[in-house]
């Protein structure tokens, strides 16, 4: 093992701070800074922010250009790439490697082509190379069905569905899938986008571009899934006819064709999480994933894991067609 | 898409036969002749001898040196790497990329680490790229479980079970299973390594390797599962005492502590056909494929669908460690 890489962890809200932790165990990354632009965080150590003395004590800093040289970001500050492009194209500027959390950065050019061009070229500019991965977007719902059609000969569809038991998730995102909500809340909220998981249109996206298919579009809908009964947990409860949780679908077709097509169910109490994928072809695929990936533990994995294979791939605007096969890597001492 | 790459179809059998009408669909690849030894093969039209009007009506030739000009080969000459590596030499001497559906050589250094070395560096030299996979080993007990922990913080061990209906399998696997066979044949066949199949510990070493894990060895054992009455396939039948099957297990240890363990199990007319995958881990994971990845059929697709994959390697050889996740492809035409 060579240097340590030098890692600055970008965003420090739940997901951040749990990556920070992550990369601490990881002899082969060094934090080097946090960024925040929190007040109540910038200015404190990151062994604070992160509440782990496993996590070195190293400075959290409101900007980029606060923070120590580096070699890598891993960004976990947002969702919407328009919200963030500014903060990437500091990371980009400095040349750091970047693995994002965003959401719409794992497929950029269904909703930003303009954002995604730009930062492919400042990315290519800088010799950096760039990145939007998680659990889903990235992984369960899109990296995982492309990978399953290696064994096949043909295929003509992809159909996969995530069953999430809200229950068991973190607040945030109990509010994002519209838990406890009334159905007018729900729906009016639901047209502000300003519930509702981002991604699964980027999935689409991407899978079809993966298997070489051009659609004619993507369809979404989203619909509240209201409570028979009272339902409790531990971060609040819904009344009867109050959301429990939400049905998202996205469809990518072609000549009035579904190609692929995606199901995102995040309901507190559902009886049975499960992953699933389908690949309709020849041979027939149909995977399952008992309880599903766990996705507030996965998600961090799935950017530090995918660190050492983007790190392989050419500088640019990267996606997860373009990674020598993620996976994890025990670290080099210790286990 | 540019040129079409010229293909050579190596080796005749029914798994290369098969592989040559599948690149018969695909544009983007042209064949342009096939090489078998056998006499009754070579001279004749490769579409004469893979039995589909499809396949393009080039020559069967008796060695490489007797073919024309050509980028790749696609070779399925052979399970044991001494046998066919001077077939190996040829094709590298000749620059092509080659993918193998040598099961050994799916982690050659295993068994073989000087042909492995000798062969690397013979690539290299040439500016080629050398590939051993298959569906097993190269997919369901080697990628796919390396590529389930792409979500994992930790990883402390790999299980994976292929369940197979020998039934449903050509005559050739049956006989490789020992279906048929009385338990004293099948056990001096199994002790000579004239039955069972090949691959599982290479399946072992290329998921401990793609971890991390340095292995102290791998604990191989095979048994002859008998029947308890007679049992019938459309190729033979097993009289109650003799095998209907045999079942496979392989365990790469370290410290005494299993941290990979394989199972194959293929026998006539078992109930629930299957592949899992268990990942020891946080978080863990358990996968199933209903029905398992179906053998026969998915083995030209593995080697297929790896083409695109090897070709962005650099040269040398290679494992699906090195691959940029492989996937199917549509046709550039028609879908």
């Amino acid at each position: 093992m060579g240097e340590p890489l030098r890692v600055i962890q970008f965003g420090l809200g739940p997901i951040g701070c749990d990556t920070a932790r992550l990369v601490a165990t990881r002899p082969e990354l060094q934090l080097v800074a946090g960024v925040d632009v929190d007040p109540d965080k910038a200015g404190c150590s990151l062994r604070a922010v992160a509440q782990s003395d496993a996590v070195p004590d190293v400075p959290v800093v409101a900007s980029l250009a606060e923070a120590p040289a580096a070699d890598v970001a891993l960004h976990t500050a947002g969702s919407r790439l328009d919200a963030i492009a500014d903060q990437l194209r500091t990371v980009l500027a400095a040349g750091l490697d970047c693995v994002s959390s965003s959401e719409e950065l794992c497929w950029p050019w269904y909703r930003h082509p303009e954002i995604a061009a730009e930062l492919d070229h400042l990315a290519t500019e800088a010799g950096a190379r760039l990145l939007g991965t998680g659990v889903n977007p990235g992984y369960v719902l899109d990296l995982l069905p492309v990978l399953l059609t290696a064994p096949c000969r043909e295929v003509r569809g992809v159909y996969a569905r995530r069953v999430v038991d809200l229950g068991t998730r973190r607040p945030q995102l109990q509010a994002k899938a519209g838990f406890g909500m009334t159905p007018e809340e729900f729906e009016r909220l639901a047209t502000e986008q300003a519930i509702g998981h981002v991604g699964l249109e980027e999935s689409v996206c991407l899978i079809a571009a993966g298997l070489g298919w051009e659609l004619d579009g993507v369809d979404f809908d989203m619909e509240a899934v209201l409570a028979d009964e009272a339902v409790a947990t531990p971060h609040g409860q819904a009344d009867a006819g109050q959301a429990v949780g939400s049905r998202q679908r996205a469809c990518g077709h072609r000549g009035g064709e579904g190609l692929v097509e995606l199901e995102l169910e995040m309901v507190a109490g559902v009886a049975e999480p499960h992953d699933l994928v389908r690949i309709a072809g020849h041979p027939p695929l149909t995977v399952q994933v008992e309880g599903g990936v766990a996705g507030d533990a996965a998600t961090p994995a799935c950017m530090v894991n995918a660190l050492r294979s983007l790190r392989l791939a050419p500088p640019g605007l990267r996606t997860a067609l373009d990674l020598v096969v993620p996976h994890f890597v025990a670290p080099a001492t210790g286990d």
